[in-house]
């Protein structure tokens, strides 16, 4: 079993209520990483629901993880239909929420409608051994996650503060080798680092209110190629669009945040 | 009192739950539009919830609305923050979930971060004297919607299958007067035709599984700018892209759904 798997799983113990331990391998300073607390809940999702894919996905942060301490995941299924099922589920720690939930799955291998096709091609990023791994220290911050995703960044949009746009562009995959998935999109989906920084510094934390992934195609093996960009930054709050690809070339998942851009402090870092 | 006040108005019938009737001046086709379910959620919500601005909203629609006929709306407050509110509410009709929300609540009045600003510019597009009113006929469905929102699309865009790309743009504004507000931005960001018609023609129903809405600014009074873009169509998924302006020029709201085109049939129309 590989790491991503043996850290989301999860034991049910009721009909609706799942139980596990949030790890600490997927830290980004001393919290779990936004995507991998989504993982979880997708992770209880993916037994209480009959179709496969996860088609959109929000996630509200509505408290920071705790790693290394129990969580419990609590899943209602809204509607079970013949192509689609919608479900809402809540990751709670101490009997609080830190994560509601509210998605659609169904089976991305069914045609659901018109046979035309529109498509946006893969961003032009130099290969992942002309790229610059992501590293902590250039975030003022601590990576654990680094242990277990393999984050290469675009040389122009790598160093803080000098890219002149508002975006983050490279490759990931899992380190032990586990091949990408439509389960593992919306984690590769928070991954990266904050597309502000490269126009503006490390300017401070950044804090997701809201993600929503649609994952859009199940990827083929190898590494998956991310474009995020904020074109709208109004009062703090960022609206960043992430494009993800496969080694294919084909458009394998979406994603928007709402997140704050907060002033740096002296607990400057990540977002969550 | 205008008409969209007072037909999205509900009746507070206990702690958590409102009551009203969905009306039919809201229809396309022969049921009510995705935008107005959302808003009549809203109503319920904007009670419920401490701060005045709806910062991001998604709604799965489950059901079609049935007008003419009784819904119950339910909310729960999931987290009660001094500077957010985070708030689920499902509309139901006959005791079945036909609209499931997950929002955030804010005040857009208050910076939430940096100083910094990033925007998109307003969409061109010619004035609304010389743009095309929105037509039911031209899309072979009803609009009662019509007699409600004065919607004017961009001539290059206005002719289904003409177009040479899913695209949507023009103006929209309330019939009555009632000028614009931040509570308004989720309806127009789901009253235009689908922007797959300017490509493929009026190919059949649209319908909407999830809509997602940030409003990034309360919009001064006036005409909204309005454009719409699919550029990521697949198996008959379409992920649509939003942006809407207000009559100085501001980006005032981002939207992004997921919605099935079909193919057509004899009972060919529209998105719900």
């Amino acid at each position: 079993m590989h790491h991503f798997d043996a850290e989301t799983a999860l034991v049910r113990v009721d009909a609706n209520t799942w139980r596990g331990t949030l790890s600490e391998a997927w830290n980004i300073g001393n919290n779990p990483n936004g995507g991998y607390l989504l993982s979880v809940v997708l992770a209880a999702l993916r037994e209480a629901v009959p179709h496969p894919d996860p088609l959109t996905i929000t996630a509200h942060y509505l408290r920071p993880g705790v790693a290394g301490t129990p969580c419990d995941v609590q899943v209602d299924l809204l509607r079970e239909g013949r192509t689609l099922t919608t479900a809402r589920a809540s990751l709670r720690q101490r009997g609080v929420i830190g994560v509601e939930v509210l998605a659609a799955f169904g089976d991305l291998s069914v045609p659901a409608g018109v046979a035309q096709e529109l498509t946006i091609p893969p961003a032009p990023i130099p290969p992942p051994e002309a790229c610059v791994p992501r590293s902590g220290t250039a975030q003022g911050v601590g990576l654990a996650i680094a242990e277990r995703l393999d984050v290469r960044l675009h040389p122009d949009l790598a160093t803080a503060g000098t890219a002149g746009r508002a975006e983050t562009a490279g490759w990931i995959r899992f380190r032990d080798g586990r091949p990408p998935d439509a389960g593992a999109l919306p984690l590769f989906a928070d991954a990266f680092p904050p597309s502000p920084f490269a126009l503006l510094g490390v300017v401070g934390w950044v804090p997701t209110i809201e993600l929503t992934v649609h994952v859009r195609r199940r990827p083929v093996p190898g590494w998956i190629r991310a474009q995020f960009r904020t074109r709208d930054l109004q009062s703090g709050r960022m609206i960043e669009d992430g494009l993800l690809w496969d080694s294919a070339g084909h458009l394998v998942a979406e994603s928007r945040q709402i997140g704050l851009v907060m002033r740096a402090t002296a607990q400057s870092g990540e977002k969550s």
